[in-house]
């Protein structure tokens, strides 16, 4: 695609060399190359949409990248990547070996920190900040954070230790239209009421007409402009934080935008911009419907999004929104609570079903998790639906507050292992680790979609923290069964019987497992548990084979494998053991198939780890059928 | 001791039946109590007698135990042991066997929620307060809250949740007095000015004379009190977030206290009482210098604290913190960050010379680590101090923001392993398995002091993010050398050569193992690092002995022991390890000593399990010198 003004900008500078009467224009290309590679990569798109002309803006204003931009979450920097010299490798993006969908420090000097995981912005650039201070450099550290990402407390935690620094710091709140999701907590309701009516548009006009003042008058702007923000508000709640909030203005209005830094940019101490945007802004369809088209997939823009002709697979979020509306349906005591990933945790009908029993918390990890505890004291059976990775933030609180005191909490963890598109820092792939050194916590990985409607009502029947993992995406389709019936608790079975070597496979992995055993002639352990470990049975198949192999889609180091590591030792049998599973490295962004390939976690991958470490043990490989072919 | 009150108060039942005018008696007598007790036993005092009225007030207004009392941290809640049945076993209190220091849902109907770790009263008290209403009781929950705690951001995540709900939820904030530490953060700040000067005597004013009317007039007497308090604070910052703001009163006084609390029992929605307290309050001494008497061991009350005649054992604490100092003069780009444990952490003497590179972020872990990574990403060098414990806190951010981005961090990680007095809650047993699952991540266990300033210095030297892992306490007595040389990165040494067996010792534990090892005739290996881990060293040791040993004070389930066993079956080694450390199951407080024993691994513990294990490949014992003589 060829864009008169973006084809002259491959840096920053170069767009501060362009008039300022043509930036609208170069917004609306931006926009449109946004809008063209979305919808041929797929990718984040409302939000990219909703933040065009506040990147235009940040980077016309400050010097990049010598001031520092920490965009929080990071999904909305398609614009900052096509402005800092990446528009030719949008074709690449979340791609294997192409551009992240996230800011990356080794990817560009203007990705000053990564982000993916919310609410860390604002700790970054304080940071940033007090580092420029200490060391006598003048530069500005700008946080750019949502709405939502601002329930998060870490944000909080950051707010209060800035707001008493005198540095270089300015939080950008990128507040989004409220109407698209429903509020959730009392900060979205008062920045609502920020938003609200006459407030808004007199702040609108103190933007407009007080802020556009010449830089000398700008200290008499400023008297004006508190005075004015007195009248309408006397004092908001990030000034009782120590900021001078300034706001709320309209995101998408260059006009007032580029006055506002420029001023903001002079001021002492730590600043607040209130910016509201819309999400999906500029593409009507988006508009419309944001939600639908926060992460589409491929789509003609001049169509829109169409339903695919042909069903997808069911997912494993899909077996868990169906469960937990049937689990509900049978037990009222039944509680489901999300971090703000309703939709993304397969939620939607059990809160349109039971909207009395579902809590989305926001991005509030922590509380979730010990507000789950609090329910469980009083008798109720709460289900926390939270992605592994995400559990990360709740780990005090599931030791601290649901494991010492042994409360029946169900954990549903989705994207378990590794997750594609979203790369290292979405991978789930230390929840077994994690969780299995906790005392009081146990931990299934279900193989299947039918095992995972099975165990999560095996789960749900213990007495204690029990967490489910599941990967994302789709299973190799195995239909669930219509009822609640659960499987044994922390049993496993023999799938296969072979000789010599017993593969022990958890999770869904089993099914590449039991590929390779048919050509090896090995035995096949579905283990369903990590914890407590089917030691009776794992007795067994020491017992009755030469080696062992385990595998799991999750690290290594102090994985399953790890387990059965231990449970061996325990029991006295020294016997070989090969532990397959992702190694201890970060893996990057890429279509899940390849990547696993890659780990030599698909069928061919663990046949081969087999035959090499265990060829005295094995018959010699049959020339494979492609090779025949 | 004999208390003519309390001697009739076996349940807050009787409390109930005591007359209002006697209940200044009642506090009298439980603060009486509480010093006599503590000063015996030791633990924490002057958060207890600061909490005295409030602890009798809340009792005695609200139904415990079928309302629900929340107190956050739990450190001050012996006052509520005394007028809850535990008056009789308060000279057990944390010892083995006796009472805990903090609530604990197994040791009282009263103790509603174990607490231990700061910010999750909130969190849970929402929960039991919607479970209240989903099953139509109509008990109250409140959550009794510091304002140290409330800088956390989990509590914040709370109150945003809390503030939309139409519940009987109660927060009170116990807000202490503001001299004793130097304020934190802009939330400190913005109480101390809602409890400084005219203020703060007008809304005492409305206490004493609008709340104390009768209960018909409560109506009026609410939008009385609403009035006054419009008229000198328009809105605080929790109404912002939903709640009905009442305070601030002194929370020493029971005339305002009841009153107060019986008013606010009778309205609707989420309520928030502000009242100010004094740490030590009633004890001059403590009164005067409440951090000494934050936790005092025993002590005479009529004398005090009295400086101990010998000079106790250096610290791990210690030698951290003269490291930090002496690390921070030679290399100006050191900073230091802990998350409100400035004593805890032995940082008093580097904020005092290095107030500039000093950062006291409040109890506010997730953010004391993003920050450190916003700092490192500019060239800084950041030390975060930090519990085991707590650093569970912020695993996410270690995750996403540390480790993934390669950044220099140091964790200096206190209390590693069994903590004694403080129980589960504090124990350090997990890190070594969440971290080294970790990629990136390097973890050295300093088996002495000597080894602990060492290793620091490796630690420091490294491009990636290091944590040094030592116990709480002090180590055997090796002096520091006073240089800051380090040790070879991830390099491990054999401290003895002996036959067939060898034990790989991780940590503080190499002295019993050496000491085992002196009856056992076998070789001992000082590991250093659990990541890197020496494979090399490994590699010869497992070469040259029949069986090797792993000793730890960690968890076994995913720890060190568990490292070695995988780099073994990585190598293809197929060798008997047994795996000494942690069970499977949370340890309650008590002698550290004594617990260690108690699990085996002491000296003669370690002898024994390699003893049992490995009988066959070990000359008999020899009779100890105790039998013979």
């Amino acid at each position: 695609m060829s864009y008169p003004l973006l084809d002259t900008i491959h840096s920053p500078a170069d767009l501060r060399r362009i008039p300022r009467g043509q930036l609208k224009n170069v917004a609306d290309e931006v926009r449109d190359c946004v809008l063209q590679n979305v919808s041929r990569t797929g990718g984040h798109l409302s939000s990219n949409l909703g933040t065009v002309e506040l990147t235009v803006a940040l980077h016309y204003v400050f010097n990049t990248p010598d001031d520092r931009l920490v965009w929080d979450v990071g999904h909305q920097t398609y614009p900052h990547k096509i402005l800092t010299g990446r528009r030719d490798r949008m074709p690449t993006l979340r791609q294997l070996g192409g551009l992240s969908g996230f800011p990356q420090r080794a990817e560009s000097e203007y990705d000053t920190f990564g982000t993916a995981h919310s609410s860390t912005s604002i700790s970054a650039a304080l940071g940033m900040a007090l580092a420029s201070r200490q060391k006598g450099e003048g530069r500005h550290a700008v946080a750019i954070i949502g709405d939502g990402a601002m329930t998060a407390g870490m944000a909080f935690e950051a707010l209060n230790n800035a707001g008493v620094e005198n540095c270089k710091l300015l939080v950008v709140l990128n507040d989004n239209d409220m109407s698209i999701s429903p509020p959730v907590g009392a900060l979205n309701r008062y920045l609502a009421q920020l938003m609200s009516g006459q407030f808004y548009a007199a702040a609108k006009n103190v933007g407009k007409n007080v802020l556009k003042v010449a830089p000398p008058l700008f200290e008499l702007a400023r008297r004006l402009e508190q005075q004015a923000k007195g009248m309408v508000v006397p004092a908001t709640l990030f000034e009782k934080f120590g900021f001078n909030y300034v706001g709320p203005i309209d995101g998408h209005d260059l006009e007032s935008l580029i006055p506002t830094l420029e001023n903001i940019k002079q001021l002492e101490g730590p600043q607040f911009l209130h910016v509201v945007t819309k999400k999906g802004h500029g593409y009507k369809l988006a508009e419309a419907d944001p939600v639908a088209y926060h992460g589409p997939g491929k789509f003609d823009p001049a169509v829109g999004l169409v339903h695919p002709a042909t069903q997808p697979k069911q997912t494993f979020t899909q077996v868990f929104g169906q469960w937990l509306c049937d689990m509900a349906e049978k037990d009222k005591r039944l509680v489901g609570i999300t971090p703000a990933m309703r939709e993304g945790s397969g939620m939607v009908e059990f809160h349109r079903r039971f909207p009395d029993r579902y809590y989305d918390v926001g991005i509030a990890e922590q509380h979730a998790v010990t507000f789950a505890a609090g329910l469980a004291c009083e008798g109720l059976k709460p289900v926390v639906a939270i992605y592994s990775t995400f559990l990360q933030r709740a780990y005090d609180q599931l030791i601290h507050d649901v494991a010492i005191q042994k409360l029946p909490v169900v954990f549903a963890l989705d994207r378990a292992g590794l997750v594609g598109a979203d790369g290292a820092t979405h991978a789930g792939n230390y929840d077994i680790a994690y969780l299995r050194t906790v005392p009081n916590v146990s931990v299934a990985c279900p193989a299947d979609e039918r095992e995972c409607r099975q165990l999560l009502t095996t789960a749900y029947e213990q007495d204690h923290p029990v967490a489910v993992r599941y990967p994302r995406g789709a299973g190799v389709g195995v239909q669930p069964l219509p009822g609640l019936d659960p499987l044994p608790f922390g049993k496993g079975e023999v799938r296969r019987e072979g000789a010599r070597v017993a593969i022990l496979a958890f999770g869904s992995l089993l099914y590449p497992a039991l590929e390779a055993a048919e050509r090896l002639g090995v035995t096949v352990v579905n283990m369903r548990w990590v914890k407590p470990l089917d030691t009776e049975l794992l007795m067994q198949v020491a017992a009755s084979h030469d080696a062992l192999v385990t595998v799991e889609e999750g690290a290594i180091m102090g994985g399953a494998g790890s387990a059965v590591g231990e449970a061996l030792q325990a029991a006295g049998i020294v016997k070989p053991l090969l532990q397959l599973g992702l190694p201890d490295t970060f893996i990057e962004h890429g279509d899940p198939v390849k990547l696993l390939a890659m780990q030599g976690l698909d069928a061919k991958g663990i046949e081969a780890s087999v035959r090499t470490r265990f060829a005295d043990l094995l018959a010699p490989a049959a020339p494979s059928l492609k090779s025949v072919a």
